[in-house]
C-alpha cells in the first residue's frame, strides 16, 4: 500500500471501484502520524446450540482509539454435515477459512486497484482446502488435523494489461493479514472455566 | 476420539448433547476400515461486489467418495467497516478466523462430550485477535499483516466435575481442524487469470 501512496502521487485521488480513495490515503497518513490508531482488536463470542451447532456474533471491535460496532450482518452459524455426523445448519468451521482468506485478499485487490487508478469490471475467485479426516478422528498420529494444503485461483478483469491486474493480486496476496496467518500460523491462547452445572 | 472410542467401549452408546453417538462411532469406524473415505475437498467461490464488499458460497464438498452440498446457509459476505475505509457490509476477513476456531473447538467438546458420556449444559466463548494494521497499510516492515495473537475463552458447564470438562476441552483442542491450521500454517497456492475487459 505504501508502494501504491508512491505511485499514485501525480494521480489526482478519487473514489473508484467502490473504495473512498481519499479517504483511503487520509487514513494511512493519519496512522502514519499516529500509529497507536493502527492497534485493533477483534472479538467473537460463540455459544454451542447442539451436538455440532454452535452460533458466533462478531459484533464489537477495538480500533482507531475507540469502539465500534458492525453495522451488517454479526450472527454466523457453523455445524458439521450429516456425513460427518451433523446436522448441517451451517458450513463446518474449516469452510470459514476459505470464505475468510478470498475476501480478504479480494478486498486488498478493490483497495490496491483503486489506489493505482485501475477500474476493475470483475473479480471472483475460487479456494479449496484438502483435508484427510484420519487426523481429527484420531485415527492416524501422521496425518495432520488440518488442511493439507489450499489453492486460491483468482480470475480478474479491469481496464489494464493482464500483468498489471497480475500485480495488483501479488499485492493483496503480500498485504494480506489472512494470508498471513493461514501460511506462518499465529499464537493461540485457550483458557477454560468450568463448572459443573 | 481413538482414546474416546476405548473409554466408551463398555457403554452404551445413546445419542447425547445432540451427537448420534452411535453414528459417531460407526462413521470412525468405517473410515478405521476405509481410509480413502476420509478424503474431503471443501470449496468456496467468491465474488467481489465492489469497494472491500465480496460475498462467498460455500455449498459443495466432496468426502467418503461422494459430492454433498450443504442444505443450511451457504452465503456469506465480508467487508471493512467504515473507519477501514469500507462499507460495513459484513464483518471483516479476519473475523470469520475468530468464528472459525471457537466453532470448531466447540463441535468437538459436543462430540467428545457425547463420547464420553458427559452431559453438556453450556458451552460460551469469547475469541480475540489483536493486530496491528500498519502491517497491511505498508507502513511497518516490522509489523506483520496477521493478527500477532488470539484468545479464545472457554466456559462450560454439564454434569462432570470441572476437570473433566476441562479434559474433554483440552481434547477437542487437540482434535480441531482450525486449530491446528490458525497455529502451524498450511501451504497456500495462489493462481490468476487476469484480462483486460
Amino acid at each position: 500500500m505504501a508502494e501504491a501512496v508512491a505511485e499514485n502521487k501525480s494521480r489526482e485521488r478519487v473514489p473508484m471501484n467502490g473504495v473512498n480513495t481519499p479517504t483511503l490515503f487520509a487514513t494511512i497518513n493519519a496512522v502514519k502520524a499516529q500509529p497507536e490508531l493502527a492497534t485493533f482488536r477483534f472479538t467473537a463470542t460463540n455459544q454451542w446450540l447442539k451436538g455440532t451447532h454452535s452460533r458466533s456474533r462478531i459484533e464489537l471491535f477495538t480500533g482507531a482509539g475507540a469502539e465500534h460496532r458492525h453495522t451488517g450482518d454479526v450472527q454466523f452459524d457453523a455445524d458439521h454435515p450429516a456425513v460427518l455426523v451433523g446436522g448441517d445448519a451451517a458450513p463446518t468451521p474449516v469452510e470459514f477459512l476459505l470464505h475468510a482468506i478470498a475476501a480478504c485478499i479480494t478486498a486488498g485487490i478493490g483497495n490496491i486497484a483503486a489506489a493505482r487508478g485501475v477500474k476493475l469490471t470483475s473479480v471472483e475467485s475460487t479456494v479449496e482446502g484438502d483435508i484427510d479426516l484420519r487426523g481429527i478422528l484420531g485415527l492416524s498420529d501422521e496425518v495432520r488435523n488440518g488442511f493439507q494444503q489450499m489453492r486460491v485461483d483468482f480470475r480478474i478483469t479491469g481496464d489494464a494489461d493482464p500483468q498489471k491486474l497480475r500485480e495488483i493480486v501479488d499485492q493483496a496476496k503480500a498485504r494480506s493479514a489472512v494470508y498471513d496467518v493461514l501460511t506462518n500460523g499465529i499464537p493461540v491462547a485457550i483458557t477454560v472455566d468450568s463448572a459443573r452445572g
